[in-house]
């Protein structure tokens, strides 16, 4: 190559400019430099690879494709709802209401005074002090036992169930789960070699009779459980059955995985204490979210485990994001500390009991005779069975093309089978929101 | 049961109260009202569970155990540094330089004007502002072809390791890995099936002609290289090298998975391209963290991949945590809209190298003829061999009793065979910091 005098005259540029291109490129392997002999293309560069061929793989980040094997490319979705409807079945919070002040507050403050160490690396079972938040809230409102050593902060509830699996599940084992139920917690228990079986509800939620015949002729791992607003039916599992399932599973020993996902959210008396609440016996995983609490877009859950599981499940997140964001878990603590997050909880129950009081009286005088429901004690969702007749699949299909996605009883059932019934969610659309979706509803009967 | 009435006056309480109660027995189903006849207890409540017994298991949260099999206990800690001990050698930036105004900054804003919005449900594949600022970060600084729809935002690399393992891997496929490297990496490569094998190192690199006789020989699916600032040993992988793996990569067809994890700091020259952006043939899944460039503890990283793996690596992100916080992702991607990132990661840069340079100096005068290694030309740590005679494991020990924890070569080797290696970490101390911490390593030689 020209010597670097040469080359700085040639193209007008200061020789240090030169020496510094060539040093990079020296130290990037693509030259020699030679002692005393001036600098030479290296040997083992090799040639350049072909231009590749039209219509062959172009670069990464362009309209190309991977040039290796890529398995399950087929019938996997990102599983995001369908383009452009409004949801008129998520269970979600209206996040309308979510205390947008008091969280960037509290994120401002917290990280005022433990910046540096927030910032850096921490414990991946959780901050200790969202950790002994979450166990005092679980000790004084649900009667839980809880011991913020036993504890694991997750990112939501899915983290939760992720780890729940890894930690219980080995391919071949069966895990119990509701005849209509939570599909991306099924997912997860498949993912980890799990085969599912589903047990029948009734009026009264699960039913425990059906469970203890199954676990008479299958050895069970776990049951995955909903109790306190079953999804997506709402009911609530009876004491008698709670009792009945954590002694089965004390004798069975098999673990219970209770999904607590709105525990607050209830309208009639006080909330139902979860199952973890009488578990003398260490079978309960207790899966929790603040979604509900505080806003889905804030993803915390929980995991409240017996020993020895804490520390193998904190292992195991260590293995799938090594720890979650300290700042955020913090300033959440910090709501939880000032009781911020508790008058924010009792202002949106208010709302939404009124709106589930208004949803009702909206149903029973656009829809009378349409639908027939229970008005749920709780929770963000109504669970509406279709009258004889009615098909509900080609009236959510004409319902879709008046701008609003409502999913029916083959969306939640594990047999995939047909069934007369819409969930309808009332809780995150204002009085005057919902009245127009369900007369969109009517209109698309 | 006592009539509301009668209770009511026996406990001197109103008899709404009475009448409450009775209406939370009868919801939860401890009783059964029967129309006209009064309130009866139900039939069906089973026997409360026997008390347990001494030395018996006993309730969640408290010093019990679980009351099914657990697995795995053994031999799975949650991966923490050893408590009290100072990190000598953990590759960590300095998170007292962070910008953490300008942070919690960004936060309040992106949330002030986009509440609602990021506070509910969003994309699983990573808020679009980001995935766009991130995509025009990977074109303008890296050379990158980077679209923002090929790239998945994760929780920190591991997260993206996690989804590419899961995207690559069946049980039996076997992973090229350096023969000096990151364990963590490993392990998520072995939890989903794969077997691993080790390629040599050397001055250069990555051997890559061992790792065409491997390929030769073996069926490989993927290797998983680190070759900015080879990790440990800081080695910047050779142009030439870069070129052949390319090529045997296009050949094989086989995936490099490229592990950038602190692109910005290197300190000759400009930084080296990633292999990513001489990639034609789609063969690259590049993994990038903002945890040197902002802070570990914000939990940001990103998956660039090429067709059709980013919808598949965002259907599996949703079962594993659904989502990250949008909110935190647009605070990131408006630190980045405004260049304040980019600002600050040159005064880190400017800092760390400062700081490498009193590294090397400091441990030249004070270890000289005990150790010996080349400045490293980036990165946040020095790798440096001890002379022949010095026992690197019992040095190490000693040092303990003086508070620091080094981590020898075999911390890190594959193999895991003793090497007389020590890994020194300079970026995350001031001078003065460091300067004692070397005199104690010092003192314990």
């Amino acid at each position: 190559m020209p010597g670097s005098r040469t080359l700085a005259r040639e193209l007008r540029v200061h020789r240090n400019t030169v020496i510094a291109a060539y040093e990079q490129l020296a130290g990037e392997g693509w030259t020699e430099p030679q002692q005393a002999r001036g600098t030479f293309v290296a040997h083992s560069v090799p040639r350049p690879p072909q231009r590749p061929r039209r219509n062959g793989p172009s670069p990464v980040g362009s309209a190309g494709s991977a040039g290796f094997e890529v398995r399950g490319a087929d019938g996997r979705s990102a599983g995001t709802p369908q383009g452009g409807l409004r949801p008129l079945s998520e269970g979600a919070p209206d996040v309308r209401l979510a205390p947008v002040g008091e969280l960037t507050r509290a994120y401002r403050r917290v990280l005022r005074h433990g910046a540096p160490d927030l910032l850096a690396y921490g414990h991946p079972q959780g901050h200790p002090r969202l950790r002994a938040a979450l166990a005092e809230l679980l000790r004084s409102r649900r009667a839980i036992a809880a011991d913020a050593e036993h504890l694991v902060v997750t990112s939501g509830s899915q983290m939760a169930l992720e780890l729940a699996a890894r930690a219980l599940l080995q391919p071949g084992d069966t895990v119990a789960v509701e005849a209509l139920g939570y599909r991306p917690a099924w997912r997860v228990f498949r993912q980890h070699g799990a085969a599912l079986a589903a047990v029948p509800l009734d009026a009264g939620g699960l039913d425990v009779a059906a469970l203890e015949a199954l676990a008479e002729r299958t050895a069970l791992r776990a049951v995955y459980v909903t109790p306190h607003h079953q999804y997506p039916t709402t009911v609530t599992l009876s004491a008698p059955r709670r009792m009945a399932l954590l002694e089965l599973a004390r004798r069975k020993r098999f673990a219970i995985i209770e999904d607590d996902y709105d525990h607050e959210f209830h309208y009639e008396g006080r909330p139902v204490l979860p199952i973890a609440s009488a578990d003398r016996a260490g079978v309960v995983l207790y899966v929790g979210t603040l979604a509900k609490v505080l806003a889905p877009g804030v993803r915390l859950g929980y995991l409240l485990a017996p020993p020895p599981l804490p520390p193998i499940l904190t292992a195991l997140r260590t293995g799938i994001d090594r720890q979650g964001d300290h700042a955020v878990e913090c300033a959440v603590a910090d709501l939880l500390e000032r009781g911020e997050l508790q008058r924010h909880v009792q202002r949106a129950r208010r709302t939404y009991r009124a709106r589930r009081d208004h949803g009702v009286s909206v149903l029973k005088r656009e829809l009378r005779g349409s639908i027939s429901f229970t008005p749920p004690s709780g929770g963000m969702t109504l669970w509406a069975e279709a009258a004889v007749g009615i098909d509900v699949e080609a009236w959510a299909q004409r319902l879709q093309g008046r701008g609003w996605q409502v999913l029916t009883g083959r969306h939640y059932a594990y047999d995939e089978a047909v069934r007369p019934n819409l969930r309808l969610a009332f809780a995150s659309y204002e009085e005057q929101e919902f009245a127009e979706a369900i007369g969109q509803l009517r209109a698309a009967l």
